[in-house]
């Protein structure tokens, strides 16, 4: 399987330059096809439109046809009773199937398509079901408005994955997400041809699975906040019917205040122990020296493998800052009778029981960095948080593992920066054929300390399909504004499924502000994105907790403010072409309506608490909006402004580059360089340096990895 | 009953005169309740925020309590662990309850509420659980924004019903309407004290529920689309925890072709039948003469009244155009057989005999205006299309009956033109005290020719909220401009139960251009509206169908625009006051973009097949926008503009006034009072004139009758 995959990419990569020199703007595909031709002309697709299934045929792949129908449907605006699945061969669009599916889907299954569109009619071939789940997504984003009504161009796509493991983590242990969005989520996924969904099922402040032998986990664990076991059932199915594989994370033996709330004695300590409310490392860990924490973990597993068909199994492993074992004196002479150093041994030697008991249940355990110990068996496979080396480095022992560091969803970077997180950059790069094989692909991971059911989705999408891109793409398709020019098309597809990443967002503001006319505000919101890592802890604000509103602007804006990026290309441009009125109209209406916008949102104000706090940075993008269209004013006389006018403006410049409300002012950058332009002063350079691939400030590389340090 | 509720009634009418003096704009009540009065402070509602139960406890209160705090976490942004249910009276909200509800929600239970609302807390008590639930209604309302953060008003109310069957009909027959948009548009009636969902089940284009008994009527009657038993009695246990009831419409002896495409042995003529996929009045009824009629009447019958617990059973009656009878010798000799003299007599005679088996089936009979004759008994009840006159003729003849005349919100009148409709008008103002306790109420009524799941809420909302007001509030509230600015919140608060109604808009824009920056065409859309009544079937397009796609702008925009309104006041605000520069500034803001939009939209029709029979609206606004400057340039400089300007901006004004692509551009009428008054002419009167309260003119009220005439 493995080999056959890597023989993909190698010709997926002969192909690309090719497809790549052809691509015109019109082809929104994401991720990009390994291979395509366009063609001349287009496929109507109107009421009459007709699909017909020939060859293999399986509930599965009746099943990926009716959906891809219902999508079709939804996403043009025609009514149920159109859109037929024909008998004969004769239809719009000619489904081939080679073979059926696993009963279980399994890892590095064929996924691989063909599409030929043509103006009478297209064919869709595939050796699996999966394969023509990826090619009807394809098709699906190939339809577009034009002149003659929605229409799919001609087009000859081969297709097939980069890596085989291109999976999307929620926690809904931190915030519980209810069935129905994770359901809409797995909708974006099979969009996007992102093929596992990682459940992390628990943590200190929530244990969100229903156990039938362990029943209190659940009803203690969860403030009644749990997945049944026909949910999960549900679940799983809704994936399936998608193409997408469902792998469970219990994360043990730290992580696990929520099961001690049932099960204390299985802890360290001795308690009392309650579910946690705040955010961090906490000391409870399960106490790996007794037998009956193995008898408990038994049981436990057996339930679980049961109820999750697939083929792996999370163990999760992170973050045990080992301080209950240091204080149990049981534990310590436990340790020091096994000949144990310090308290990596006794977690590894906690992993290979747990690895027993996951090998005993017929399942392939799964967890985090922490696990890997060259005494684990090779079959075991390693997510890595730690990069692109540490990856390497397990593929150089042996192991099989996956990327999560770089996509980390939560952490509010741009679509660019997840794009250029490469899987197979620094030592990597250098792995031999034999050891990248073992590089299985990725997950964006989407941590849940400040999401909640209305909001998840705009800390989701659309940049998880830059991170589908990179994962299912050649490594070659890499070019950052394409990227950029396909997302707004990718996320309005997205809408069609139910995502709320782009809707929940005026009434959010509607709420914020107490009424239905948020303009004003939206002028300040649209230019803000949340602080960026793990900076939003530091900054005072009410203790966060699970019982905290996630209701303020910080929880409302977009972790990427398409407006800014804009308004600095525009910036950009300019400052490269001098100051001309096409190219100063757009930058003179942004500027003007930041400086106007302050003065309608103060009524406002007053009467919102929760617009309180925006208040500074209201007046910070007033002020700037005036001193970059006085910026603009000496520009186009070809003047220098004043010294003092120009220390004036930079000093309000780092003024409103301090974050506020847990906030960023983002035009920040692009207003100093058109002050410092009209002061006719040089630009810092690096602002507008772009990161090279896969590389990332050690600040940030720093901020990513104190998740994993205890904050 | 009746008795006690008219002394409510009269109860109200004496509280309003209070009440209506000391309304504020913060109230954004809607109904408005019969009495309240502000008091001092308010009452936070943060994360501590409790509500306790005292009195009589049922599930059904437990659940309404579960829902209301569910849905104040919503409106408020709280997580699900925040807002407890307290065991104590010590809490945020005290509910105290004096009895329980009947096991089915009958005509006439007691809805009265009293809540009084104080700085440390609020005390809600009731009769039965239904006043319950409406006075947490008027708590979810009262909670908004301030400067300390989310509260309610220190309030007292007391609150009743004008009257007990305020409706809302949805027409599942036409478009295929799935259970869980109409559980979200439950949620809307609740919200707006709606207590009657009467669901208009099966018509010409499909019927839509499992009949166990005759499983051909679903399964050949439905194209699949229909709701299984499972989900009628769902839907029905949904409603119930809303406090309404669920009154099913089997439409008969006409309206019937879905049945026949099962049955066709029931019909007048031989067939073959099929579904029906146009839109109007069809021939096709049942045979009133065949034993065999009444025996699968009965049985069927049967069936549905053991599946629907509502007391009425709603039999249609309603559009047999009697043709097929006419052509039939066999149902003329049966005719003449037995003495009658017209098809209203044979109706009359099927009729009678349904109403027998509808009553020996435990039922109330209830149906369409045609089905009054006095040889049916008093118990049955009229739904009255025809208008307050008929209302009274019914009274007076002993028959209770229901309006809805005036309430047909896919006819796209204003919310003002509903929210003047009154039941109590016309013949019914001279009714007498016991014939007027025969006036239940009235539905808004959805049917559903051009709505799809994705539209139908916004036809259905926020309009229908004023039609909820008429039916709640004391007759005496009638301010249309409170109503007006009483809405848009209310449209808002509509949003957080899962309502599309305003979300939908943007998506449908963006499909149709086919592109994500939809401003300029946006620019065009809020100013535009669907034709009124029934013309859109007279205006040449593709023929509609229940086939045809609701992709098109008359189906994206919203019925009555906003942004017209508010222009249209502003434009009799300046010219009833002169131009100054802050009157004159927004107008100046409107017309520029409007003449302005059409440059930036030109590029977009070329790529769009939905938009180009927009285009000559764009053409008309964009002229208006210009013509509209030109008049304010005149009446800033005090002068008269040349008789030939203001004769060709007339001629402009004509054209734009004409329907395009089945839209209205409703600016036109304001931008004329500008051009004439620019070229000093008099205002032409009518135009500024309301309606006064139910008077309606001749032409609309035609084109409402037009429905029931045959078009």
């Amino acid at each position: 399987m493995v080999r056959t995959l890597l023989a993909t990419v190698v010709l997926c990569a002969i192909f690309l330059s090719r497809g790549e020199a052809e691509v015109q703007p019109s082809l929104s595909l994401m991720p990009m096809p390994a291979k395509f031709q366009l063609g001349n002309g287009q496929l109507l697709i109107d009421p009459s439109f007709s699909l017909a299934i020939t060859g293999h045929r399986e509930a599965r792949l009746e099943g990926a046809v009716r959906l891809f129908l219902g999508q079709l449907r939804r996403q043009t605006g025609m009514p149920p009773i159109d859109m037929k699945i024909a008998d004969s061969g004769n239809a719009s669009l000619v489904v081939r199937c080679a073979a059926g599916t696993k009963d279980v889907q399994e890892l590095g299954e064929d996924e691989s398509y063909r599409l030929e569109i043509g103006g009478s009619g297209a064919h869709l071939s595939a050796p699996t079901t999966l394969g023509v789940m990826r090619g009807l997504q394809t098709f699906l984003q190939l339809v577009h408005m034009t002149g003659e009504g929605f229409a799919a161009p001609a087009v000859n796509i081969e297709d097939s994955p980069r890596f085989p493991w291109r999976g999307l983590m929620i926690d809904v242990g931190r915030h519980f997400i209810p069935l129905d969005v994770l359901k809409r989520n797995l909708d974006g996924m099979a969009a996007v041809k992102l093929n596992v969904f990682h459940w992390h099922l628990s943590e200190d402040q929530g244990f969100r699975v229903e156990s039938k032998k362990f029943p209190k986990l659940h009803e203690k664990g969860s403030d009644g906040l749990y997945y049944t076991q026909e949910d999960v059932r549900d679940l799983i199915a809704y994936a399936r019917e998608r193409g997408i594989r469902v792998v469970p994370e219990f994360d043990m033996p730290g992580h696990t205040s929520a099961w001690f709330a049932a099960y204390p004695e299985l802890a360290s300590a001795p308690g009392p122990y309650g579910i946690e409310r705040k955010w961090g490392v906490f000391d409870p860990a399960i106490d790996p020296t007794r037998e009956e924490t193995y008898k408990f973990l038994d049981k436990f597993i057996g339930e679980m493998t049961s109820l999750f068909p697939d083929q792996f199994f999370h163990v999760g492993g992170d973050e045990v800052n080992g301080k209950q074992w240091d204080a149990n004196p049981k534990i310590q002479a436990f340790m020091h009778a096994h000949g144990m150093k310090d308290n990596n041994d006794l977690q590894a030697y906690f992993n290979q029981r747990v690895q027993k008991i996951v090998s005993k249940h017929g399942k392939t355990m799964l967890g985090w960095d922490e696990i890997l110990r060259p005494d684990l068996p090779h079959t075991i496979v390693i997510q890595s948080w730690r990069g692109p080396d540490s990856l390497a480095q397990a593929a150089k022992l042996g192991y099989r593992g996956l990327l999560s560091s770089g996509f980390y969803v939560d952490l509010m970077w741009s679509a660019e920066r997840h794009y250029r997180t490469e899987p197979m950059s620094g030592a990597a790069a250098n792995l031999s054929p034999e050891e990248q094989k073992r590089v299985l692909g990725g997950e964006a991971c989407m941590w849940s300390e400040y999401v909640s059911p209305e909001n998840i989705d705009s800390r989701i999408w659309p940049r998880s399909a830059a991170i589908a891109e990179r994962l299912w793409s050649p490594q070659e398709v890499r070019d950052v504004n394409s990227m950029y020019q396909r997302l707004p098309e990718v996320s309005q597809r997205l809408e069609w499924l139910g995502l709320t990443h782009n809707s929940s967002y005026a009434p959010m503001l509607r709420r914020i502000a107490g009424t239905d006319d948020v303009s004003s505000l939206k002028a300040l919101t649209d230019v803000l994105e949340p602080v960026k890592d793990y900076t939003r802890e530091e900054i005072p604000t009410a203790p966060p907790s699970s019982a905290s509103p996630l209701n303020r602007v910080v929880d409302a804006v977009r972790p990427e403010s398409a407006a800014a990026r804009q308004f600095s290309a525009s910036v950009d441009a300019l400052l490269a072409s001098g100051p001309r009125p096409e190219t100063e109209a757009p930058l003179r209406a942004w500027l003007s309506r930041w400086r106007d916008h302050q003065a309608e949102l103060q009524p406002l104000l007053a009467k919102s608490l929760l617009l309180k706090d925006v208040a500074p940075l209201s007046q910070n993008l007033s002020a700037l909006g005036a001193a970059g269209l006085a910026a603009l004013y000496y520009l186009d006389r070809g003047e220098h402004a004043p010294d003092s006018w120009a220390t004036q403006q930079l000093a309000l410049v780092e003024q409103a580059k301090k974050p506020q409300a847990q906030l960023l002012l983002v035009v920040v950058p692009a207003i100093e360089k058109l002050i410092r332009a009209g002061a006719g002063q040089r630009l810092p350079s690096q602002s507008a340096t772009p990161l090279p691939l896969s590389e990332t400030p050690s600040i940030l590389t720093a901020g990513q990895n104190r998740r994993k340090d205890g904050w």
